[in-house]
């Protein structure tokens, strides 16, 4: 079979998906005909109010929160921005902790905002160490809490965007409970793929982003137990009850809930058939790939997600490669893809620089098939093979 | 004429506005099947970032300035949060500056971050003081910076949302400039009405919203020009160069170049026509309604723009009466419409609190035609008739 008979094959999920046809189908009537500000008290705008209820409600439901403790925002980052800075001033004014407690794993959406929050406002930082697997141990998390009481905020990912690892969320939570210091968990890899109770989760903050479960990017959510303090981040309109200025995005919070909902929905049966998937690309790439090495933990793993460090290889090579044979995939992080600089995720699992440019990272969806694998197996070992013998690529 | 025989009439288009059809179909290929991060450097990640690109080189076209001085936000009231703070942050930090200038009858999205700003972060905050109409005095201006080395930025309004007024931007922004001072103004309600030339304007800062010019809730973009020292409000990826992260919203960015095109190509014919629909809607008005009074400027004044106090009523009963006679109106800005506080801006301006509870806003767009103007101008009058003698409303 040559590339051109092929599909594309998309094997990118972790950086966004496409937005599903039901979605979009809810989306429409929002732009052109229920066009109306939520605000205006007419029945055009008490008709856009009402559609963002009912989302914020599908939501909360799915979280097992009340509707008032879900804040729509612009995306995750904005999600994690609005719930690290929020909560450390907010507490800093109150109780004058003054340390943010967080990983050396996290997203940058956190990991910058803990550092900006350090550099520019006097907060002092301490990142908690991870193990080889990228996982977080709750001893190492208590320690660095100690009493607590120069804690504003922690701050630990619900499961990792580069190599998929899954954090022991309660744990960390509970052990936040006890010193009475609001927790805050990234779950933007995890929506859609991992339970989002909040109270089994023991979290006080939720981050999640509609474009990782197949609704539009440009729109997430922000869970905020009731009682936790927290300065509005964007300020203006008294929308969100005060806790986010800015006319919202009916149609996208719309699509949002919509996609969560089919996502909750389709989980058990969908969690198994990509776990099957990804356990054969993972089994398929070791056995076929020298130097392939898995990246993250084998078990506390996403179900879509398989990353590797292939020794002796740069990952943009084999991307290139793998795009000219019809497979999207990603180097780590889309959002760092364009500064070429090493993940600072592997260096803080310890991977030598030299190997963490070899970074591979294939997340698996609802369009990839057997087939789909089946391919990626067939093409990569010889994408890999020709960039080690330095023979150009075929144009 | 029953109500029932009309189609909506919608007077309230500074609150929100449609999508257009152009703009819905030019966003349309980027959700489900162009749907790539911008980050990726697959084919699909890079059709993605051309159509960013296109869109930025769009607006920065129409604004006379460099693509890369164009960022890319989630709505005005972001982009009005990213440059308020953003800069006065960064100001501080370089030279010290601890003060900013605006206006009471900034949009809340600027006047409350200016506040927040106060309040939390040790800012002082000087108000320039409003006329009658809502209009600032250059040299009040002037007065207030003094020599300027004290002032961060300077933020005033280009076009009032509640009265319409248009303020003197350019004279502003040439004693911001004498003094080497960051000049930030909120043009959400001017796009697409008014020249955005921000060399003409002289400003350095620039905020929009895609929702008040026919593109979709939940996109706008700020203009920052070279050199402006700001802090990136929302940290983490390097998107937007470093400047605002989060994955970007490609469908909406699209429709918002669209939409911003769109407007400006036909902002002479359409200003002219809105205009004269404008005076008839003001004139008539006056003469049919006892006790209306215009608000805001009279010449200075946005082509769309009427609003009124009607002495001896209540906003709230006229703009249910409007609504059952098939009429979307407001009272003033949609984003505190939810608050039922007296409005911060005919305060400003003088209006006594029992004369501003009547506040009528009645916004123009595409849609509207003499036979709505004239539609209004035969129920209003009967409606305000009703109120004032209290004559229960007809079910």
């Amino acid at each position: 079979m040559t590339t051109q008979d092929r599909r594309l094959i998309y094997m990118d999920h972790a950086a966004t998906t496409p937005v599903r046809p039901e979605v979009l189908e809810a989306m429409l009537p929002f732009f052109t005909e229920a066009y109306g500000n939520p605000s205006s008290i007419h029945s055009l705008g008490r008709r856009a109010s009402v559609a963002l209820t009912t989302a914020r409600r599908t939501i909360a439901e799915i979280l097992g929160a009340h509707p008032s403790e879900i804040i729509f925002t612009s995306c995750g980052t904005e999600s994690d921005n609005a719930a690290v800075r929020g909560i450390a001033l907010a507490r800093r004014e109150a109780t004058g902790a003054n340390r943010i407690v967080t990983t050396p794993v996290e997203h940058k959406a956190v990991l910058y905002t803990a550092q900006d929050l350090r550099d520019h406002f006097g907060f002092e930082l301490t990142l908690v160490p991870v193990d080889g697997e990228g996982r977080v141990d709750p001893a190492d998390v208590a320690a660095a809490l100690g009493d607590g009481q120069d804690v504003a905020v922690v701050s630990v990912m619900y499961a990792n965007n580069e190599v998929g690892t899954i954090q022991p969320i309660a744990e960390i939570g509970a052990l936040c409970r006890e010193r009475g210091i609001p927790f805050h968990t990234d779950a933007v890899q995890a929506a859609g793929k991992l339970p989002l109770r909040v109270d089994e989760l023991q979290v006080d903050a939720l981050s999640c982003s509609a474009h990782k479960f197949y609704g539009p990017k440009g729109v997430g959510f922000l869970y905020l137990r009731g009682g936790t303090p927290c300065l509005p981040f964007i300020t203006g309109g008294s929308h969100e009850n005060g806790r986010r200025a800015g006319t919202e995005n009916v149609p996208y919070i719309v699509g949002m809930a919509k996609a969560l909902a089919l996502a909750e929905a389709e989980r058990p049966q969908e969690t198994e058939r990509l776990q099957v998937l990804r356990d054969q690309l993972i089994g398929g790439i070791l056995e076929a790939v020298d130097g392939a090495r898995l990246t993250g933990s084998r078990r506390e793993r996403i179900c879509s997600h398989a990353s590797f460090v292939i020794q002796g290889v740069e990952a943009e090579g084999v991307l290139i490669g793998l795009d000219l044979a019809g497979v999207a995939a990603s180097s780590g992080s889309a959002c760092t893809s364009a500064s070429h600089r090493p993940s600072h995720v592997l260096e803080a699992m310890g991977v030598p620089p030299r190997d963490a440019v070899g970074g591979l990272r294939l997340t698996l969806g609802h369009s990839n098939t057997p087939e789909d694998v089946a391919y990626v197996l067939e093409q990569l070992p010889q994408i890999v093979a020709r960039i080690r013998s330095s023979t150009p690529l075929p144009i």
